[in-house]
């Protein structure tokens, strides 16, 4: 099987290592046989050129893509399809984006599309959600699918650091990047929830799920949970019933002795419900070079070994409904003249702690909260806001 | 495919209702064509029998055993398989006794022999053993593989209960047979543990694990641990290094804030490290009409679309080493003239709680430990210990 690789940072040197480092087993028919990189002075070896044409003339079976971003990548993945070469992808902004036309391109080649790599990093998550399907609907999906995001919340609770100091600590080991943004404000964790909803429910969702990260979160408003028995967890959820979905990014709080808050530093957790199978969990490295690499390769063995399908159907059509997720928030808000008529309409119980005001709202749909917090942001822009998953103790 | 059931307990009854409920989609081509029952007077409708030899004449393409126990379950597997038909069971008694000669039967015969609901459950476990080792070799495994036992820890745990009440309110609640000896004493946990190693280092070991369960484990014993925030939980460990191997069943000491400890009620976990991926852990159902019968049905899609092997190998040679499992242990035990002397030689501390003597070990090999306490079983039938994975906190 003759490979090209598209990008040579990271993911894409692991992925170079792993398939030369394993010649002796399942890997010994698969070659690496071109790489493309940005400028023609990176190209030190022989397989590697700066002209993505060279690979579409290079007879190749299957073209990995970890460039990042959503172009050339976009375009090179429609070239790639569009020329019966099969594609494994790692990037999930570009997967999310063009979800349709990449199946649609495959379909129409008899090529497959593969992306585990995307979503959960190192763990075989869309896989099993795949697997799960064979024999059970999905009705629910939720996890952790950002590692950045959980180092740092993580780290702000065991050490009652402040976030800055815990992003610059995550910075220093290479577990956040420079500009983290669509780490903590969850558009990353809003893709992959996106992604691995389409698959779970067979259905091109619409690509817009209410998201809010953890960008406003304080040491105090840790310190509180705490007091609570409650850890902090960026969690990207859905749900399905019948014809109709939800799905939402936030942060939600969880009992300590939850799963979810013993998923520690930057591992990621993916979380499946069905009806005769019930919940099962998943957890592991959701990022590094290795653990996406490791992904990326079983999923050139699974396409090598024609267990990829080659045909991708999403025939349901699901409408919104917002009512399938609500639950009780804790937000942190100012009250005064401008927001007292909004918070009204929520609050359950106020409580002061640390200097700062807590509202606990009645049961209410994520997407109602949402909305209200974009209204509210414009009186108070540091508000932070979190679900309740499990209640309060002490 | 043209399937027969062995035993139509919860089991069997779980695979016959998913395959006749689902006929819409991949199992449209499985057909339950013969039940196997004890006796006639079961046998309320037509596709019933008692005599085995009607199945082996029924033009079957694959036969699922889960009838438990060693007879005539054994007898059945040899000659369904030599009769070049796939096999699938869910019992893990005769799975693990009769290892090689199935799978050697199997490849005679050029059939599939598989069993993923004998380990974890509906936890795709074994399946994650399989894809992780088409990459990387696999070097420990750890888990909670009987929830029956789980069940008692947790709930002892979190109610402050005597291990009496809680096995009560588990046979109750249909979580622990009338007689729950192997799950209790780490029987059931060894086999487990058993079977998955030997997939997961491509060996046929030795089919003797040191084995240590829950049966004299005190709520006085729980409320010590408590103090030092500690869960307990029974688990099945082993460790691979280039050619040498170590196995182990006892109970372990974790952190509770750690994913073994958020393991609760009867819910399983596998956890699994290899080279480049990491740490994988997958949590689920261990046991169960539905969920046991999900993995069946899996394993039955794989066989009808090929994705299982149908040769087998296990060219690894092990050999046992001792020293690659180790640690520190608590071990609640009289001290009197007679233990003294094997006290002596592996005290690091003394204490006392609840008018019980507790000696904490210094690092020792897991069989020493167990060598040992065998000795100490002679004058203390009541003696239990543990072995700390996580330090004692406060």
């Amino acid at each position: 099987m003759r490979i090209g690789i598209l990008g040579f940072g990271t993911v894409g040197r692991g992925v170079y290592d792993i398939i030369s480092k394993n010649q002796d087993h399942l890997l010994d028919e698969i070659e690496v046989v071109k790489i493309l990189r940005h400028h023609q002075n990176q190209c030190t070896t022989d397989i590697m050129c700066s002209d993505f044409n060279e690979l579409l003339n290079s007879d190749l079976d299957l073209i990995v893509e970890c460039m990042g971003g959503n172009e050339p990548a976009h375009t090179y993945i429609v070239e790639a399809l569009s020329h019966g070469i099969h594609v494994v992808s790692a990037n999930k902004g570009v997967i999310a984006t063009y979800f349709k036309e990449f199946h649609d391109l495959a379909n129409a080649h008899r090529v497959s599309f593969a992306y585990e790599a995307s979503c959960g990093g190192g763990i075989p998550w869309l896989a099993a959600l795949q697997k799960t399907m064979r024999i059970d609907p999905i009705t629910a999906l939720h996890g952790i699918f950002n590692g950045t995001s959980n180092f740092i919340l993580d780290h702000m609770e065991l050490n009652n650091a402040s976030y800055d100091e815990v992003l610059k600590q995550a910075q220093a080991l290479g577990y956040a990047e420079s500009d983290p943004s669509d780490d903590v404000n969850g558009t990353d964790c809003m893709r992959k929830i996106y992604i691995a909803s389409c698959l779970a429910y067979q259905s091109v969702l619409p690509f817009h799920i209410a998201t809010f990260g953890i960008e406003n979160l304080r040491s105090s408003d840790i310190a509180l949970f705490k007091k609570w028995r409650l850890s902090i967890r960026l969690i990207g959820e859905s749900k399905r019933e019948n014809d109709a979905y939800a799905a939402i990014v936030e942060p939600m709080l969880f009992s300590m002795n939850r799963v979810e808050s013993a998923t520690h530093d930057n591992n990621n957790l993916g979380c499946l419900s069905a009806e005769t199978i019930g919940e099962l969990k998943f957890y592991g490295q959701g990022a590094g070079k290795f653990p996406t690499a490791n992904a990326i390769i079983q999923d050139i063995i699974d396409i090598k070994q024609q267990v990829q399908p080659t045909l991708y159907h999403f025939p349901k059509q699901l409408k919104k409904a917002d009512c399938l997720l609500h639950g009780n928030y804790i937000l942190r808000c100012i009250i005064n003249e401008d927001t007292k008529v909004y918070i009204d309409e929520i609050k359950q119980e106020i409580l002061e702690f640390d200097k700062a005001t807590y509202i606990i709202t009645k049961d209410m749909t994520c997407d109602a909260m949402h909305a209200l917090c974009l209204k509210l942001m414009h009186y108070d822009d540091t508000l932070f806001f979190a679900r309740f998953k499990d209640e309060r103790e002490g």
